[in-house]
């Protein structure tokens, strides 16, 4: 039997980066693609509880059906594994994103939350975005290095609640692939400041991403800088276990 | 100088859990509120960037200042640090949200979400929750406690890119404080489908949350099963570092 691949992605089912996602991977498996019927970029892992979602079915060929959802991401990746799967996936895979994940950017992308419910149900997960937010971005030269992690991760699987964060820097050719760990930093100068007609503020959000450890050669952001694909293997574990270990001697 | 604490949650500013955690720590330093200004539950770290963002002041007295804001609690906490705070906080905290933010839950929680903004803004940051949905919950048996992990946080700090989320057991006296891990497991069963009148489907989430090591006494599950105050300490960093050599070793 073919590997049952579900496909999501945060911008939509009609975006080109989930298309040529799709694709790339046709040749791999069984492809069922379940994503937002509209886009949901930075909806981090929001889930939808105070309204009901649907999908309905947009497209199915020979090895591929595709279900645009009312909800975010992560409710897609829920509906799918729920609803529209006649077998647990070998695998999920996510994107690709239009922009990058990398960094602390992951905590917001909705792209990662997929691989993150993925993680969740113990399968397999890879989170694939390109650090180029244009929405007709070349996804071209992408192609044999996302078959090539995709036939990995089938081959060797995950550990439970592990997925991997793949990021494309912006040119290509590729330098080649570096295994990171996540840059951590903060976002700057976050909001530019405007006037309504009658003269109440708004906001729009912006800012700058400042990398805490720029010179880091193990960081994602620094991979991308030098041209390399940062491939970040991300846990759901997120507890901090030398900070329990101090807080033993907490006066608590 | 007084302590400047920054509250914000993801119930809304009118909840009764933010408004009783305002009382609990108008003793201990100024307080600016910046909050929603409806329910956003299980927002995760979304935030807002295709429509502008606003906040208007709608309360304040000595040591008080309360704005309600458009945006998610991720928001929200960006454009308190950015606009409404006139010094960097000593300390965020969220809640008290009306039910659990234990577990995997973790990932979905807007509450715990403005935590993690203000933990990679380098300012000490904790969540409170109550395991009770109620919108009337009783939160009092919580004061003393809340206050004493606030004085703590204020006088020990916490390490950079790290907070704290804090469950309390839904039944009180509590039988005291218990440093955990964050339970792993996945929710399963977790839609029904129902009809519309013109026979389509739709979906409601729900589900029941499946513990993968429900014995692990260090799980922050189990301690609120047995009665205790379960505090969880998080980090930002969800790298995995275990999968970053195994993965060394990979053909790619």
């Amino acid at each position: 039997m073919k590997p049952l691949i579900l496909i999501s992605n945060d911008d939509g089912y009609l975006a080109k980066g989930i298309r040529c996602l799709t694709e790339m991977l046709r040749p791999l498996g069984e492809i069922v693609v379940v994503a937002p019927d509209r886009p949901r970029s930075a909806a981090g892992c929001s889930i939808t509880s105070t309204v009901p979602i649907s999908a309905k079915m947009v497209r199915k060929e020979e090895g591929m059906t595709v279900y645009a959802c009312t909800g975010t991401p992560a409710d897609c990746t829920k509906l799918a594994l729920s609803q529209y799967v006649d077998r647990t996936p070998d695998i999920v895979v996510s994107g690709i994103n239009h922009g990058t994940n990398a960094t602390i950017n992951e905590h917001y992308s909705g792209t990662v939350s997929i691989t993150k419910e993925g993680a969740m149900h113990g399968i397999p997960s890879v989170a694939f975005s390109l650090c180029d937010f244009d929405e007709d971005a070349d996804f071209n030269p992408m192609t044999s290095y996302v078959q090539q992690i995709v036939r990995m991760v089938l081959e060797k699987g995950l550990p439970y609640g592990s997925l991997l964060n793949v990021n494309f820097p912006p040119v290509s050719p590729y330098k080649g692939i570096k295994i990171c760990k996540m840059a951590l930093g903060v976002w700057k100068d976050e909001f530019t400041r405007h006037e309504t007609y009658y003269n109440k503020d708004y906001y729009w959000l912006g800012g700058v991403n400042i990398d805490r450890d720029p010179n880091d050669t193990l960081n994602d952001n620094w991979a991308l800088d030098q041209g390399y694909v940062a491939i970040t293997p991300i846990k759901i574990d997120e507890t901090d276990y030398s900070l329990m270990e101090e807080m033993a001697g907490w006066n608590l």
